[in-house]
């Protein structure tokens, strides 16, 4: 017998080289008159966005540009979004840029929709109501937020990384154009990869995983193992970066299902005080969390072996192997000392990890001794 | 490089043994406070929708019986469906029943929607205009209708099946309990259950299919694989019910962004002449278009070999000798003889074959003469 289910509806995708050039007129047929065109700051002088202003332009939408969306939004960052959407009389949504400019703009739709401030929605299910239409337009592959009911924002009073998430946040469209990764510097590219295949290994590791969103997952990981390092060598290159931008995208559906685990937990306190790239963490903490998950996933991890490294024996431990290799090749830091962080607390990190929803979905139970464990054995 | 690819959004689904029973919550949640029930004739009284109608009872939703919907629905049948909506002041539908009874629903509020009568939409994208809320729930695994954006009507005038399809045609929620499978005949479910598979293998060979359907697809082809035979056998079996009730429902998944291919083409004028079984047509067909087909699929079938039978080679030709046999032990017709199929007038099924639009989603181009050899190989 199959365990319960639900799937969330979603976005409408168009996937594909080029499709951001068509923005400008889906943001017409959605109806969008004056939308706010959210980026990350500087990432128009990349020319990455050039696409999709010359379809806004060509299409004469009228768009409202913004480029203050924030890396790990705070809710700071957000009522300042708020407030330039209304008064500059927006009714729509364009988030180009990478998973902190797609959350900044979830964020903000949900706030512009049901009022207050982001504290009202943490959690799922709160902010219900429907708000003006959004297209999410990544320029990374990884975070998944294109097609996801979630985002994730940094309350700046209690330090701590949360997450809005209700299928009201989801994405009308998501145009997923892999040509918009290819300046995409290389050690980006390479968290936000891990962040991708963060999400596959442990929405399958969730108590709410399913056949449905496993064929996702897996496929996902097979795009990893076959093309990650390639992608991060060249982002550019057309197939690695459509290989991974489908990754990416369909970690994302699974993930948003299913929710994660105890990596997330892990890297998410890192984010809010160290500011540590929330991807390249969640490479840091894959493998020794795969470790520690072991006893429930053996069968599962053995099954992504293979997929990971072609060749590599269908078990478990292989799979942890390839991953470690896949870090090691692709250069992410080894332990949070090579990724600069200092001064950590580990009982704080512990604690505030041991606190997130993600411990519930995770396949293993986790005490907060056992995620300080997990920080000390990747702290040097 | 990964072709241009687009995803439609979909209903939300709750998937799983005894989720029927949250029909009725779910209705209210949708809004409705008299939907109109549409199922098969005779249905009730199988106990099938027991859980359904109690859910309903115990969540105080006013809902009105119909059980006229159609084998086959024809055009006329669907206004009579239209004017007992409209008489009856309903404001949402719960399809209960097979591909035939969430068909209905889907073309009546098609035109309940946007007015006119069915022959206004055919095609793709005219019925565009949201109508009343849509709960389905399959009471066969095969049509994947429960989650696709389209359905099928007989012209009674022009004495064809053809397609109305828009994303408005989306149910809201898909409700998949294969305990409702428990007493279906065996000649039922085997029928079905083809419908399902061809959906599947004609989705991965239509020019649209891409990574992320063909995911579903393959996932779908391995549970009919290893399920199928056990299922129609005995469709109260609960492990075997749920295998083949996913497979149906992520072919379904599959197709709805793909198209179909030439197997549907040749099955529907039997289905419109001929009363003949849908899924039944689809069994008897599926071989050989799949030989048909083979210059531009070796590849896709040889992955499917294994899957459709344990320990098969990995070649095109086993795996539709696997078909072939699955087939032979599920009692599916050996040609349209078989299946009472009389007086057929080969030029009038072939000339509707070649004008459907399924031919243009098919992997290889197919001239009227082609299909009427098909034709001719299954007739005797």
């Amino acid at each position: 017998m199959v365990k319960a289910f639900q799937i969330a509806s979603g976005p409408r995708v168009r996937f594909g080289r080029g499709e951001a050039a068509q923005v400008g007129e889906e943001a017409k047929g959605l109806g969008m008159t004056k939308p706010m065109l959210v980026t990350d700051p500087g990432l128009t002088s990349s020319g990455a966005l050039d696409s999709v202003i010359k379809g806004l332009e060509d299409s004469v939408v009228e768009y409202v540009f913004y480029d203050q969306a924030e890396a790990n939004p705070s809710d700071t960052s957000i009522l300042a979004a708020r407030d330039f959407f209304g008064e500059n009389g927006c009714d729509g949504f364009i988030a180009a840029g990478g998973g902190s400019t797609m959350d900044t703009a979830k964020t903000t739709l949900a706030i512009v929709a049901n009022g207050g401030v982001p504290s009202d929605y943490y959690g799922r299910g709160k902010a219900t109501k429907p708000g003006p239409p959004l297209i999410t337009v990544p320029t990374t592959a990884g975070t998944g937020s294109e097609v996801t009911m979630s985002s994730i924002v940094t309350d700046t009073k209690l330090m701590i990384k949360t997450v809005l998430a209700d299928d009201s946040l989801f994405a009308k469209l998501a145009v997923v154009d892999s040509a918009l990764l290819a300046k995409l510097p290389s050690h980006i590219a390479a968290g936000a990869m891990m962040d991708a295949l963060t999400h596959a290994i442990e929405s399958v590791g969730s108590p709410a995983s399913n056949p449905w969103t496993e064929a996702l997952a897996f496929e996902s990981i097979a795009r990893i193992g076959a093309h990650g390092r390639a992608y991060v060598d060249d982002p550019s290159d057309p197939e690695a970066a459509d290989a991974i931008s489908l990754a990416a995208m369909l970690a994302g559906r699974a993930f948003t299902n299913t929710g994660l685990g105890i990596v997330h937990s892990l890297a998410h306190p890192l984010g809010a005080y160290h500011g540590l790239h929330h991807g390249t963490a969640n490479g840091i903490f894959l493998p020794p969390v795969m470790e520690f998950n072991l006893p429930a996933m053996r069968d599962a991890y053995a099954r992504m072996a293979p997929l990971l490294k072609e060749g590599a024996a269908h078990t478990a431990e292989a799979a942890i192997d390839a991953i470690r290799e896949l870090n090691t090749d692709i250069g992410i830091p080894g332990s949070l000392r090579e990724a600069d962080v200092v001064n950590e607390d580990l009982d704080v990190l512990a604690k505030d990890a041991a606190e997130s929803h993600q411990v519930n979905t995770n396949p293993v139970p986790s005490t907060q001794e056992d995620l300080k464990r997990l920080l000390l054995a990747v702290l040097e």
